[in-house]
């Protein structure tokens, strides 16, 4: 009919931002697949291999780990409703949008939160953790982001839940971004809970929110006084559709079927890559962008850079919506720009997945050349 | 390499349970398009066309109209989360599992529910709201089910706002079963605040939830005293990232992408079709199917059926695990089970959206007369 619109046909980006990163043509074949439904003995199939394969890729053997129906933030979300109860005390580490987002999210669960605060772009250190926790004996929970996204900077885990464990507390981590893409040991480093996001370092569309829980997690769960205040994302009725117990699944809520299958394809291309070989890809493309970027004159701004999200400082006299918009318009390249106090005054340039090749990191250099000629 | 899973090819089913129904190619193809990023002057095209054709299917002018990133249940959850304060009385309508987890839902919000309680399968009258609410004259929301996907009972709407609204109450309705299929004139019939899902009579796969809050609803939503206890569902922050408001869009979460091509090409099919033409095919095939399964010994179980879902009592000395297991591997039809009280005693098929055609109807009953010969 005259008065309907045209079919939905998306130009061929080239997502070189904070993500979603690339999706390979494979996995969104798989997202294209036909649907069965969530109850379907092959679909449960299909689950089962996802959550499985997540606990390779989180380092774990955390039975109750997988992918929450919802986008990062539920994730968070998730991690937070099922931990925290009405007047708890907790650490977060601020130094970033997502460490705010956190205390904001956490004070909704009717936590009183102590913010271990730093300035964007540093990160903690285990002195600064420890004089947290001395100041707040009563924490019971200790959040902090492996990849602030919106800064680009590095957090450095090992030592931390041997710190957060001496005083009875957990550790909760945010991997939005680095999940895929960088080191990260869950069992090894003593995480308890930790969620991700799949429009990162595994190239999945944005759509779902990998999560796993360890041990003490669960028995804190299970000690619950209070009743998860979320249902969609109450993880003791999750835990009896994705993990059964005995074969023994209960109805909780219809999963979203197709990002499934597109999660589950994306893993699978990571384990044929090799979590170490994709790990040290990640790395490599980090150091060939920031060989071209500093002499470009383009400062990073966190000391430790993640090697997913590259942070750099907009020189003087440079537009920022102005350059984003010809890397657009003229490449098809998206980067992203700043967020909070950093908005105008940064770029953001995503190295993730399937994103990070030899031939996008080439191509973007040429690009903010031709760009940043003034 | 050998240890990897082979990649994702799920079968094709008939999907004739109580969802997701059957997902046309073309909406396949759209969910399958290259990725772009959230913030993509495109994709913000994208999902301004699929929140105005969200008006047009829900027959309304709301400009708070769009999808909530995540199933059924997570619209739900945010209609309840905004809506209701702790300590608000509500009345909610039980008739079957959904109107049980609105309750458990509402509760979880600090809410007192005040059960309006009838026979699974039946539905209630004006009479039955207005006593009540007399009942219990505090009351600031009621919520009622007008599809009950456990049961298959369609629930008549008019004049239900009319004796909410003369108690200065909100009428908030759960229309996961019926968008696109059935009836339903959000603006005509007063309602208040609604949500539904994708993967019924929309034919999109599951993974978002449509939502749309009229006037009062906004008024009552501004005028709360307590934080939105979700940040994810805080329609607070999501209104002006959805509907932006000159301009002005906020970052919020990243939206389910994918998700949103394959809603908008699925919002394009019903238009296309004409959503009056469409109600009324759901209509001629719930006859067709009707006139069908009465002669076969299959007796509905609600009062007034929906066209959309078809609810039927297993006669006596069939298995119902057996029979659904013959559909499903002899035929690759999904039919659905009961639920709750009704597990291992009744049968759910759907007619949903690109589902619903003549020789969908004659399969089943053609594999039904099959199953049933004794």
């Amino acid at each position: 009919m005259s008065d309907t619109l045209p079919s939905t046909q998306p130009a061929e980006r080239i997502l070189l931002g904070p993500g979603p990163s690339p999706v390979p043509h494979r996995v969104l074949r798989a997202l294209g697949a036909p649907t069965l439904g969530h109850l379907d003995p092959q679909y449960l199939g299909f689950m089962d291999d996802t959550c499985a394969m997540l606990r390779t890729v989180f380092q774990t053997k955390n039975a109750l780990t997988f992918p929450v129906s919802g986008t990062g933030m539920a994730g968070m979300e998730c991690c937070a409703v099922n931990l925290i109860e009405p007047g708890d005390e907790v650490i977060v580490g601020i130094n970033g949008v997502f460490g705010t987002r956190m205390k904001d999210v956490m004070e909704r669960c009717g936590a009183t939160v102590h913010g271990l605060e730093t300035t964007w772009g540093e990160t903690f250190t285990l002195e600064q953790l420890k004089a947290a926790l001395d100041a707040h004996p009563k924490a019971k929970l200790v959040g902090i982001v492996h990849a602030e996204t919106s800064t680009g900077a590095h957090q450095p885990l090992e030592g931390f839940a041997d710190l957060v464990h001496a005083r009875g507390a957990l550790l909760l981590v945010d991997a939005v971004t680095s999940l895929g893409g960088h080191e990260l040991k869950v069992d090894a480093w003593g995480i308890d809970a930790i969620y991700s996001g799949t429009q990162k370092c595994l190239s999945c569309p944005p759509g779902l929110s990998p999560v796993s829980f360890g041990e003490l997690a669960l028995a804190r769960m299970d000690a619950r006084k209070a009743k998860v205040q979320s249902w969609y994302l109450d993880v003791s009725m999750l835990r009896k559709y994705y993990t059964g117990g005995g074969g023994a699944r209960v109805y909780h809520h219809t999963a979203p079927i197709n990002m499934t299958y597109a999660l589950r394809e994306a893993l699978i291309m990571v384990l044929e890559e090799g979590l170490d070989t994709r790990i040290a890809r990640h790395a490599a493309m980090h150091q060939r962008l920031r060989a071209g970027l500093e002499p470009l004159g383009l400062r990073y701004i966190p000391t430790r850079s993640l090697h997913s999200l590259n942070c750099v400082a907009i020189p003087e006299g440079v537009d920022d919506a102005g350059g984003r918009k010809r890397l657009l318009q003229d490449y098809g390249i998206e980067i992203g720009g700043g967020l909070g106090p950093m908005a105008g005054k940064a770029w953001r340039i995503g190295l993730m997945g399937h994103g990070a090749t030899v031939r996008n990191v080439d191509l973007v250099l040429a690009a903010l050349r031709e760009i940043l000629k003034r």
